[in-house]
């Protein structure tokens, strides 16, 4: 089946579905799936829009200025379109730990992730194998204290030389530069544990432990120049007791990690997400 | 704010999202909500739509015309349309335990469920007190073996005399005839206790205890004539072990029995719930 | 059946199992349930461990001294001894909400908590009635700025003329001082709102909200000079998603709160909870 | 650490966890972690007990025989001793899907799991390189309707030849014989796939879809005679709607049953199972 889906924003006011919805009707296109949401605090207005265009009378070339003239009579609407194909192309970013990036390479080969595998970028050499056997190129940038701007530059490199779409941090364990996030925003996913209480500094399993957490979770997101504290996509918990060991709360940590990041790279993917400032709506 | 909600059903086809969100547009109503889905087995079309009429040109009167003039577009369209007042009236049938009358009856205090709690119709005196705490009107008609037949007859007149939109069963321990059922189709809710695997005979508790089951659930569900086996609304469960004794069971199935019925009887209440065969679709 | 709870912690070694266990053996005592756990950082030892009194060699007056005697061999072993009656005596501090008392109150009516709700201390006089339908003595004790200190006297005489062994705040919206806590310890349960990420300031739900976050919990605690950092006892939470409005994360948030509060009270109840620093060990 | 784990089950009686504890304690072990349970309705006794032999004046080689002469005072015990070393051998059974096998194996790769994982046996190639890529040898024994005394008959020589201790069922799509089954008693453990209501019959996917449930979920279990009704040892459910179709409930379905297996094998090489005529006790 061929596709296209929409994605929009803008100030709410009467007539949006209906301008939208008429035009892919009159064009011959058949809606397939139609979300909405309308903020009542900020009176904003999201859709996602998906039609069949088996049927179409306008060409995918032309559906883009179709959509514009529609999208100009709600003065601040922002859009975004895609089709089917070709497919997101996902670079994944990873250090040492294989639980992320081995989860994501079989969902992908599963076929639950509607995006190219484009290549894994390292900064040790750790999952080299585990890359390769998933048939997905892998580059090993060493990072130092020294080197950290041009080992950045290098990833820039390759990920513009592969036409990236989405970077996903799949327990990266590098900080990346403001100019990097900046430049990429909106487009990297990170995973991080979540604890409630939060516990700031370091080794945050074994405050979890010392402190008799009942709840341990994690939560996906884009990452933003403030860490940790971007747009949350998805979110999920798991129980411990006093039983757990820290290496019981690690374990359990994993799972939910991997489960939390796959599901969100899953929704990027298929265009489900929509980023309104700090938070994000996802259909 | 006035709103009206439309809830519609037909074969999927091309413009009937635009059909139906341009007419509420050409008379000045704003679209809060709007929720479709299309079952790709059958084709089927399904949606949920809501909007302000504080600007309509069109009155409360007039709305219902309007829409049949739309709907007959598309042939085999089934509506219903609805407005915030008058609320539904509710009639819940109990037998002995409080614990899903209390339930529904607090939440309806703190502002849950949008509708009118009409009355208690039991077949034990128990819960009268409980009825009356809540200001509800409470009516005892106890049944035996031999009046069964008066009985279900005089609880037929009371839902009707009271105008009553929806049944609740919460935790009625008698088995409503055939002809109740038809009468009242698609609009009583049960709840009733599920397991993995189901058990089939008496003391499900027991049996789930001597099975060594980890989990334990509940299911809500409208009524039909083969016995809790119609449409499902909502289902959760809860994790058991073998330290749970057969009332720590029954304990943990009441807190999913309440928590389960009460989110079907307010998803009911919002218009949020499509019966289409035997299952639902619940926006 | 008459039975015997102890719970005891102390440095870890070797044989202390078997010296109380062959203790309750020695005197005829059937153990129906041991549980115990050794911390591996702190290196100390937790039990809990109760025993069928019915063939006792032992009267229950006679019981705490010989325990006695075999906690001196474990020098720094503390302990707490008891029986299945007289059953611990609670009061619950409440404001307006009826959410959590009505849940409590119902609880115990079912049979679920091992306590006397011997009453309910208010600082408005809305939930009065509710307290009186479950035949729990209500006091109403208005608190202003300026009647603070005198308002505390009279609830911390009510808790002692009445024998009071727990105290549950159910969502009562005043702030301990100091010293109320200090008398308390370890015997007040409060419950709170948990986020991930967590919110400070004013009006959690309408942050969360902004945030966009995916999850919403409560936290079940006993009460520290710590505002809401006390060892922690139940969480859990629910998801929650762009469409809930504020009042659909407080409702949620309500539904969580009850099921939290009343899970805690009963462990407390059943003595399943020891405090160990600022976290808890539950069995 | 050098530890001894023992399992015991008998008809519950005065004195069996201070017999045992003594034993330990007499000989200098030092206990980790001891859990128990005594069934209500069977008046049976259930037992872990885990303690450190460091200091043990008792050689791994005379454990055995004195557990022996505690047990003897207790008529009907039986036990199960056992060390962290050597690992059990475990052989992983699978067809096509690869979800559960890669699971198991990156599990065990992180130390996740307390065993060897020995072989893999597939009546299918796709997953050799799966295998392969974690160094765990593969053996394909090609399943058709002419063959399957003698692939089995090969498939237990290379349980037998290769020392194994568990056969995992991870999504084997053949049914083993009565004589394959009979000869593993309690040592083959399966994942299947659980709806609420149960279906019976072919494609429970589409069942489930066609249905409406708003859960699934997967059940991991020892294989018995009766196919999939065999002691339950972790079982798990997911929410699922309308909008998901039927691939999406396989998805869901497999995020379930690998998270439920991989726990159910973990549980039960750290011998936290104990099996009680059709069900479990979960330590």
């Amino acid at each position: 089946m061929h596709t296209a889906t929409l994605l929009c924003s803008c100030t709410d006011r009467t007539g949006i579905v209906a301008a939208l919805t008429t035009f892919v009707a009159e064009y011959g296109g058949n809606i397939i799936d139609l979300d909405q949401h309308t903020d009542n605090d900020s009176h904003h207005f999201f859709m996602r829009l998906v039609w069949d265009m088996s049927s179409s009378a306008l060409s995918r070339e032309d559906i883009p200025g179709a959509v514009a003239l529609v999208a100009k009579k709600f003065v601040d609407m922002r859009w975004n379109l895609s089709f089917g194909t070709p497919k997101p192309r996902v670079a994944i970013m990873a250090s040492t730990a294989p639980h992320c990036l081995a989860d994501l390479l079989l969902r992908h080969q599963m076929g639950e992730l509607n995006g190219e595998m484009a290549m894994v970028i390292a900064n040790h050499d750790d999952l080299r194998e585990l890359s390769e056997h998933f048939r997905v190129p892998f580059h090993s940038i060493p990072i130092t204290k020294d080197n950290k701007a041009e080992a950045e530059a290098e990833q820039l490199r390759l990920l513009e030389e592969n036409d990236i779409d989405l970077v996903v941090l799949a327990r990266y364990m590098q900080i990346l530069s403001p100019a990097f996030v900046s430049a990429w925003e909106g487009k990297i996913i990170n995973i991080h544990h979540s604890f409630l209480p939060a516990f700031v500094g370091a080794r945050p399993y074994h405050q979890a432990k010392a402190r008799g957490v009942k709840i341990i979770g994690a939560t996906a997101h884009y990452v933003t120049a403030e860490l940790d504290q971007g747009p949350i996509i998805v979110q999920d918990v798991t129980d411990v007791s006093h039983r757990d060991e820290v290496e019981d709360l690690i374990r359990k940590g994993r799972d939910i990690e991997r489960q939390v990041l796959g599901t969100a790279v899953r929704l990027h993917l298929e265009r489900r997400v929509l980023v309104s400032g700090n938070r994000t709506i996802v259909f």
